[in-house]
């Protein structure tokens, strides 16, 4: 085939890696870490699309199916590291290894079996790309961002957790399908902890402007007989209910990272939920890792919004803030 | 809820479901028809995608991931239909439902398993969306396209196999990588069976016209020295390498089948090698699909090409064809 | 070539112009009209865009110079209408023709001109596709929506004006500038009278539903003092500054309105700004159009936001309709 | 506002310009460069669109107008150069600037004008940029990317010419037209000099592999009785048409040099037809500039395709060669 090459093209210059712009690597491939680099690939914001894994064989075939779709993306490069060398120079790292969240359990619980394997991946990481911004998706992830920034010296704004940003995906759903209108002109955050603690801020919802709690009663009894808590609710329950029906979330997270990886690699500066270091912040005085809406862009989290928060809802980010913290000082990284 | 809404919205019109102009239906929520699915949700072609499945809980799993990512999409509707009405008016059904290839297993193996479930599936889609373009994408999928034409009573333009679309991209995939060239710019075409016993058209195979063969020695022994006749083993090879891996394909399948998709339903009218009725081309007399290059449209295949084959190419058509007929002739329709 | 055609393809199906499904046509070959069908020929989101125009010449040389770019598009049919026949069965007319506003000329004053263009243009265009939705950019456009709408007979969800969505938008840069945070992350609206007299709603500006009015002082003079108020007055100056510069405008008003486009072709159900008929709301007893957020769907207007206004917003926008009714009752329709 | 700013945010890092990934200076502003820009936009595949030309007042005008579609769009930062320090580190300089081609004019008769213009250009651009690649637009553009690679003392690989991308592209277009097939599925190139005197190669132009020539008769009456000829006639009228009906060509050389932009910001090794030095290729021996099909990645011209020509096609380059030859002797570079 080299003699084929060679006679069908004058080369002009030698058949180099470039300097890639953006190359995005993708710990873990499982469902997750597949949906997010697909979702990415579709998007063409990448021009290099590394995966790694331990599991070798699992990891080859992913990649050699994704390959063989190349033809119908614009995505140059597309490949399995064997090791982190390979990694190396990456604008961004999505974190979706860890032992998977089982139906019933806590995100929590998971925590210490995902410390050591972010042990064998975060320092690694952040050698070979040491400009990189950290995107954590696995689970805890609130827990396990703070593992990544422990474990990675990176500052803070390049550390990041997907946080939120999913949760209010799901609830700007709920809403548009009870309003008939699209989700994207459904406003509203998540914020605080990914899970079962999570705040929705009901202050700032609103559509087109017009906040929701302006049109209704505003008694927590009443914003029930409205559905609203229960809105809450169903976000809260959604990861439960897909691994319910179908073992696992994939497509929603993957479709939220790559909005996420969007924003980044193309500095676009827009506002989203996602885990950020918020010592200092609404009270908080712990080293944690909790969702406030961020100014994203290709430097990471460029700003935190001042969002004025109710004191119901601060306590409960002071209470995550505990819970968390009590967690993290146990761990030795 | 609907209080809220009245108190937001002055309605103009009724919320009516608007007939819609471009309804996807996908028969089938394992791993390649969620890839086929979620494809096609992010090229933004359809404004409707229902997915339907006889696993309940799985299908309303499913459906649930990607309405959670509605805010990162552009289609307005995504559902999961509880029985074939619920289908209607679809412009395009893909079918993906069938018992999976096992490691090892021949496509040909799975034809009398997958023949009853298509029973379930076909006359239902026929008779709720009779102006629909049928995609079958379950292997075998050459006779399973014939099983899905005589059960749909549809005309041949309206029955379309995936076929070796797939095969094709993997072919230019594998010619690309070594030529270092995009996959988009190298031309080639595998026909006939989609299998171990597809045809690679060498005669065609080329770059910006320069055809390969002009390259090269033509003998056959000299043309595996140059490594075309392996990329041609690869190819066939490359579903078994991948299940061999991960257990299934998936992405390359979903991508391969959204481009299909985007042909028919934007109406471009490209050429793609995709399964089709071949009875009185090239000298095949049976009633059997096979993968030509059709030119693709709103109206399902609008063109078969009449493409040149040498002796020994048109001999494995033929062949292809009479051991399919050998197969479809025991099938009870 | 009818020759070569025939010895290519086996046809299948005749070649028959399918029922398109998205068929935009766009009247009006000047900037603005040229700025608005080619962003929606990029945005891939019709499949059969018509112009028409009466400058003949002109209106060719623009189709053939789409047309030699269809390599790069993803649409099947772009053509130039001979007569408003060839407009036929289209989803959505965009009506871009009018003599073009004059540096220093008030939108007001173009009126009349553009009434007698209007006759005949929209009879025709009604008569041809009576289902479609009629979207007016040319100006002044809150009269000459009024003006398509009593030439129409259709009924008022679709007749729409592009109205102030452009001038949303440019709030949103002008404030994403200052903040340096994306557009798409700063929400605001501009309502009323597409020119001098539109009204800047404050009160729902907000970054992540933290309104920009809770940051700052509120009494109108030291709003300016922030620079707020100098942001709505650079809203209203934008058109005649770019004009003045430039020329004309196009391509953000091109962008614009392929947004709208988007929104209504793949029935999206977003809300916008545009311009409605408002007899009976904010307390206007007028038969005018006027900007107000809009649900926007494939019906066209399906809803128009119950937005509260302060009461000096309301009188504004009561004396744009009194300004506009008293232009409107001296016109012969 | 910079205390709106600060109320509203904590800022994480400072708003600094990050080092841009990918940024585009276009020079010109004219229809052709604004065609380009706007094109590359919506593409959304630069991080950074520079905008520079002698006009201030039309410069500004333009770069106010796309900015207002900003939110329309998914691009960080669009401006407009004061000078060209401010277009430092771009990986493209798109050079559209020079006096337009008359109607009736030659290509050639433009040359010397617009060398004065280049002077002005190219090695402002070098200086800022000295890894950009950069691709001449203007018009006779053969020659002038022969005068942009000698005034920016560039490598050869990193000076293009749009040259004959959008001759192939009518080019296909037309044939696409006459066979009812999708203009991506009909293959075919234009090479040598853009403008009068192109070379059509019929011997590569196919469909799937099916070269039309096979298909028809071969001597040159006949195919003219097949229109073949026809249409490469049309090829060349093509640039002159549109300028006679409209007065310039703008929409499909946008696409074009888009689609060129795409290849060589995200590394594609695509193969179009576009203007490289061709001394030492098909018996030149002149340092010229002609069209041939090349692979284009990051680095510009990564490689030469050995196109196998007919004796007649050969003569036509070298004729053309000298032509140009004789012309870019006496010009003091």
């Amino acid at each position: 085939m080299a003699v084929l090459r060679e006679r069908l093209l004058l080369e002009v210059t030698p058949v180099m890696v470039p300097e890639t712009k953006a190359k995005v690597t993708v710990v873990g491939v499982g469902q997750v870490g597949m949906a997010c680099a697909f979702s990415i690939l579709q998007l063409s914001i990448a021009d290099d699309v590394t995966l790694i894994d331990t599991m070798e064989d699992k990891l080859r075939g992913e990649v050699l199916d994704l390959q063989h779709g190349s033809l119908f993306l614009k995505t140059a490069k597309i490949r399995a590291a064997k090791d982190y060398s390979e990694t190396a120079n990456s604008k961004l790292c999505i974190i979706t290894a860890g032992v998977r969240q089982r139906e019933g359990e806590s995100r929590l619980d998971l925590v210490h079996r995902n410390v050591e394997v972010f042990k064998q991946i975060v320092p690694q990481l952040a050698r070979h790309s040491p400009d990189a911004v950290l995107l954590v998706v696995s689970n805890p992830v609130d827990i396990l961002t703070y593992v990544a920034w422990k474990l990675s010296g990176f500052p803070r704004e390049r550390v990041i957790g997907s946080g939120t940003n999913l949760d209010s995906a799901r609830f700007r759903f709920l809403l548009a399908e009870k309003l008939k209108i699209s989700p994207s002109s459904v406003h509203g955050h998540i914020i605080g902890e990914h899970g079962d603690s999570s705040v929705a801020v009901w202050s700032g919802a609103n559509v087109a402007g017009v906040r929701l709690q302006s049109l209704g009663p505003d008694t927590k009894a009443q914003q029930d007989s409205e559905g609203l808590l229960e809105i809450h609710r169903k976000v809260v329950d959604s990861a439960y209910e897909v691994i319910r029906l179908k073992g696992y979330t994939s497509w929603a997270i993957g479709l939220s990272v790559s909005n996420l990886a969007q924003s980044i690699l193309k500095n676009l500066r827009t506002v989203q939920a996602v885990s950020t270091l918020v010592q200092g912040l609404h009270g908080i005085s712990e080293e944690v890792f909790l969702s406030l809406p961020c100014v994203l862009g290709s430097a990471g989290v460029c700003g935190v919004l001042n969002q004025p928060l109710k004191e119901a809802e601060t306590q409960r980010l002071q209470r995550s803030a505990q819970t968390l913290w009590n967690v993290q000082r146990k761990l030795t990284l």
